[in-house]
C-alpha cells in the first residue's frame, strides 16, 4: 500500500451550520490554507466541480497547485451545495434537476481526466428521506441505479467512487452503508465504479472501518479513503484519531495490509478550532497512526494467530506493550 | 391543563445547514407566515430578544402581534446565533463574551417584562465540548451555575426556562438531558427557574417525553412545552407527531394531567417541505394527539389500573380500539 | 401479496436475560401455547432445527401441528444457542465446529424438505466481533462466503434466507444491514439464497423497514418477514407495533405491494408480559396495521403522486384521516 | 486520590444471555477465580447480599477473603437476579416485592456494616419500562423516591451509592443518566446517599465519563467507581480501555485531580473469552491508563491553559508526544 496524502479547502473554510450560518470563522484565505498544506507532508489536492476558488481551467489548475508542491488528486462533483439538489441528484423525479446533474457529473469528468486524477468521488448527499411516507422507494432506487449507470459508461476508463452515509442531510439516506453502497454497485456492474471508505461515515454506521476496509478491497472496490473521526452519532468530521483510537489503529492496521495505491484524504473541519492548526495536527496524527500500525504490523504473525486462535487478551497486551511509553 | 399554542418565526425561515448554508428556500416572508399563524388556532408568538424581524420596541411589538391575533408568549434570548457565543454564552471562560451575555440576557428579561410574556427561554447551546481534553469541566460547569444564579436574581418574577439538549452544536452538550437539568435547578436553587421540555430533544436523549413531563411537573419546574419530532438520532426539528407516534400520544396524555398553564410551542422547521403547509399540517396534528388523548383520559381509570398492574396487553388493545378507525 | 402468519414457540417461552438467566417465567407450557395460537388467525408453524419440543420424525411433526389447524412454514436452523458456536458458526476458524455446523444445517434443510416449507432461515449470529483487534476480518468473511455456498448447493430447490442483524450477541456482526446482506447474497450468487427482513433488527440497523423491503423485493430476494417492534437501540423482540408506528405502516404498506407470497412470523418474545396475551395483541396489531396499510392503499394514486412531488404534508394529512377516528 | 482496586465474583461467572442461557462456559471456579485476583494488585471484594459463594457469616467472610490478601470493600444488594423483581425492587406497585426488597436492603446493609466496607451499592435494575403506556410514571417515581428515603434512614452512616444506567435489563430505565441521578439523590435529601459512576452505563448514557465524575465530585456524590467498557450502544462490560481510549484517559485524567477514597471496581465479564485472561488484562490495562492519566498530571498547568483557551489542537499533540512511543 502506497501512503499517499491529500485534502481539500474545506478544511480551511468556515463551517455553516444551523446556528451560526456563516460559521465561527470567516471565509477560506486561499493563500494561508496553501502555505499550511504545503508545511506538511501532504502531496495531493482533491478540487471540487466547479472549484470555487481555483482556476477552472485544467492546465492553470495543476500550475496552481504545483506552487506549493501538489498534484491533483481527486475531483469531487459538488452536487449538494446548492438547494437545486435538495431532493436528491441521483434519485430526484425532477427531470430537470436530473439533467442538471448529469451534465455536471459529465463536465466533471472531463475536468477530472484534464487533471489526470486517479477518481472522481460521488457523493448522493440528498438522495434520502426526512419522513415516513414522504419517497417512493421503488421509484426512487430505480432512477438513482440508472443514474449512475449512465455516469459510469461515459467515465469509461476514470474510476468513480461513490461515498456511502447513513444520514445528515437527510434523515435517513439511501446509500447508507458501506453494505447499501456494495449492493448498489453490483446493480450499476461497471468496473470503473468503485467506493469511498469516509471512516466517520463508517463509523456513524455503526460498522468498523477496519472490516468495511476488507469488505471493500476484496472487491477491488477500494477507490479512496477519507479520513476523519466523531463519536459515531454524528458526523462532524473532527480531526482523525481523537475520539475512536482502537478502531482508528485497527483500520490502519488492516488499510495497510491492502494493494491500495490511491490517496488518503485529510477530511476535516475546524468549526471553532484554528484551522491551521487542526489542520496541521490531524496530518500529525495520522502519520502517528501509520507509524503504530506500522510497527504493530511487524508483530503481524502473531497478532493474527491470536485472533484465529480468540485470544483477544494477548493481543491487547501485546499491542500496549508495541505503542504506549 | 390550559391547551394554549404559540410558535416562532423559525418555522417559517430557511433551515441553513453545512451543505446548503442558505437553506433551501429564500429568507422569512413576514407578512405571508403570520398570514398563515394567522389561519390556525395558534394563539401566541415567541418572540427573540433581539427581535431579528419584529419591533424591538415592546408596545409595537404587541400591536404588530395583536393585528395578526397574537399576544406575546415566551422571549427566547438569542446568544447562539452569533459567532462570538462559539464556546458558550454562560460557561465561557472568557470574560467578554461572559460580558455581553449577561447584558444581552438582562436586556432580553426587560423586554420580556415588558411585553408581559409567561417566560425567558434560555438555551446554554455551545456550553459544551466537541474534543476529549478540549475543555475544563470543573471550571466550566462552575462559571455556568454562578452566570445562572445572576440571570435568575436579576429576572426576579420573571420565570426562566432552561431548556437541555444533548447534542448539536456541540458534540456533547453540558445540560445534556433532563435529569442533568433537573440537576442545575437545583444547583441554581431559585423558584423562577424551571425547565423547557423540547419533545424532540427529549427523544434525542433517549428519554421518555412522557417521563420528562411527569418529572418536571412533580417538580413545579415544567414551565414551557416545545413541539416537534425526530428519529431520536438528531435534532431536525420535524412535523410534530409525524415519527414517533406512541410515545408522543402518552406524552400528550400525561401533559393533560398537569396543571401546565404555559404555552405549547409548536417548535419545528421546513428544510425542504413547503413551509406553510408544514406548518398547518403540524398544527392539525398537535390538535389530533391533543383529541386522542382527550379520548383516552376519558378511560384513565382502566388505563391506569393496567399499568399499574402491569398488562400491557390490555391497554394496547384498549388503545387501540380508541383511537383508530 | 399473501398475507400468512406463523410463528414459532419462543413466542411462548421465557426469555433468558443476563441478569435473570432463566428468565420471568417457567417454560413452555407446549399445550396452552398451541391453543393460543390455534385461537388466533396464524396459520403456520416455525420449527426449529433440531426441534426442541415438538416430534423430529417429520410426519409426526406435521401431524402434531395439525391437530391446531397449523402447517409447517418455515424451519430455523439453531446453531446460536450452543456455546459451541460462539465464534461464529459459518465464519469461525474451528474445523470442528465448522463442520458439525455444515451437518447440522443440511440436515435441517432435510427436515425441511420432508415437512414442505417455504424456506430455511439461517442466522449467522455468532459471526462477529467483539474487540478491535480479535478477528482477523479477511479470513472470517472468506470461510463465510465459502460455508454457504456449499449449503446452498447442497439445498437445491429449498430457499435459503439469510437474516441479518447489526448486534446481540455479538458487539458487532457480520451481516449487520439489508445492506450487506445483499452483498453477501451476490458473493454467494445462488438463486435460492435470499433474505429475511426482520424489522426489529432493520430499525436497530437504522433502516426504514419500507425500504429494505423494496430493496430486497427488487432484487427478488424477499424470502422471509419477521414482525416484531423496539426502540431502534436494541431487539428485544417487541410486540410488533408498539413503539414505531409511522414506519411499520409504511412497511406494510410497501410489503402489500409485493408479489411476495412467503410467510410473515409472529416473531416476539414476552419477558415480563403475560405470554398468551402478549401473542393475541400482537396478532391483533398486526392485522389492524394490515387493515390500516389496505385501507390506504385504495388512495394510493394520491399517496405515490405527493411523494413523488414531494408533498409530504399532504401525505401526512390525508392519512391521518383515513386510519385515525 | 487513592487509587483502590476492587472486584466482583461476575468477572469470573458465565455470561447468561437470551441465545445461550448458561453461557460461554461452566460455573465460577471459585478457588480458581481467588487466586486469580491474589496474583494482581487488586486489594478489595465486592460481596453480594445474598452472597452466594461466599460465606454469609461476615466474620468468615472477611477471613475468606483475608486469605487471598483481600479486604471485603463493597456491597452489592441483588435485588435484579429474580423474577420476583420483574416490576422494579424500588418502584413496584407490588406491596410483597417492596417489602420483601426492603428487607433485603435492611439486612444487606447490616452485613456491609459487620464487613465494615466502604458502602453499599443499590441497581435499580428493572425500576423503568418496555412499552408506552405501560406504566404509571407519577406513582412509580414517587414510590423510588420513598423506597429510597427510608433505606437510608436505616443504613445511617453507611454509605449508599445509586448506579444509574440508560437501559437493559428495561428497555428504558428510570435512573438513566448523571443527571437523572442527581436529581433522585437531591430528591431523597440524605447526606450518605450518593452514586456509583459506571464508566460503561456513562458511555451508554451518551456521557463524558471525564464530566461525570467532575459532576458527581463537586456535590460529593461520587462514592463508588466502575470500571469497564462498550461501543456506547450497550453494556456488555468489555475490558476496561480496549474501545474508548481518549475517554477513558480524560476520565482517569478528572479522577486522578478528585479527593475519592473509595474503590474503583474491576466490573467486567469475560462472556467468550478466557475469564483469567481478561481480568489480569483488564487490570493491567486499568494501571496502564493510571499511568498515563499520572504522566499527564505532571503537565497539568498547560494542559488546563489549553483548554481554558480553546487550543485543543496544542493539547492533543502535547498528549500524544506524553504516551505515545
Amino acid at each position: 500500500m502506497k501512503f499517499n496524502l491529500d485534502c481539500h479547502l474545506f478544511c480551511f473554510g468556515t463551517f455553516s451550520e444551523r446556528y451560526v450560518p456563516n460559521g465561527y470563522y470567516d471565509g477560506v484565505d486561499v493563500k494561508k490554507a496553501f502555505e499550511t498544506i504545503a508545511s506538511t507532508p501532504v502531496k495531493g489536492f482533491m478540487n471540487t466541480w466547479k472549484p470555487a476558488l481555483l482556476p477552472e481551467d485544467p492546465e492553470k489548475n495543476k500550475k496552481f497547485l504545483a506552487e506549493y508542491g501538489l498534484v491533483p488528486s481527486l475531483v469531487l462533483i459538488d452536487n449538494f451545495g446548492d438547494r437545486m439538489f435538495r431532493h436528491g441528484a441521483y434519485s430526484t423525479s425532477q427531470k430537470d434537476v436530473q439533467k442538471e446533474n448529469m451534465k455536471l457529473c459529465k463536465d466533471g469528468i472531463d475536468f477530472a481526466k484534464a487533471l489526470g486524477v486517479h477518481s472522481v468521488l460521488l457523493w448522493p448527499a440528498h438522495d434520502g428521506m426526512d419522513y415516513p411516507f414522504s419517497v417512493d422507494y421503488r421509484a426512487t432506487w430505480e432512477r438513482m441505479v440508472d443514474h449512475f449507470i449512465e455516469i459510469a459508461e461515459y467515465a469509461g476508463d476514470m474510476k468513480l467512487a461513490i461515498e456511502p452515509k447513513p444520514q445528515d442531510p437527510r434523515q435517513k439516506m439511501l446509500v447508507n452503508s458501506t453494505g447499501k453502497a456494495m449492493m448498489l454497485v453490483n446493480d450499476i456492474g461497471r468496473d470503473n465504479v468503485g467506493l469511498a471508505l469516509d471512516v466517520g461515515h463508517s463509523f456513524a454506521a455503526a460498522e468498523n472501518p477496519a472490516e468495511a476496509c476488507v469488505v471493500m478491497d476484496r472487491h477491488n472496490k477500494l477507490f479512496q479513503v477519507h479520513l476523519n473521526d466523531n463519536y459515531k452519532n454524528a458526523d462532524p468530521d473532527m480531526i482523525f484519531g481523537t475520539v475512536n483510537f482502537w478502531e482508528n489503529l485497527e483500520f490502519m492496521y488492516y488499510l495497510l495490509q491492502t494493494d491500495f495505491d490511491g490517496w488518503c484524504s485529510v477530511d476535516i473541519i475546524a468549526n471553532r478550532e484554528n484551522r491551521e492548526d487542526s489542520f496541521q495536527a490531524c496530518v500529525a496524527l495520522i502519520e502517528k497512526y501509520y507509524e503504530l500500525a506500522s510497527r504493530l504490523l511487524e508483530s503481524k504473525d502473531v497478532l493474527q494467530a491470536n485472533m484465529e486462535n480468540y485470544r483477544f487478551s494477548r493481543n491487547i497486551e501485546l499491542i500496549s506493550s508495541i505503542i504506549f511509553k
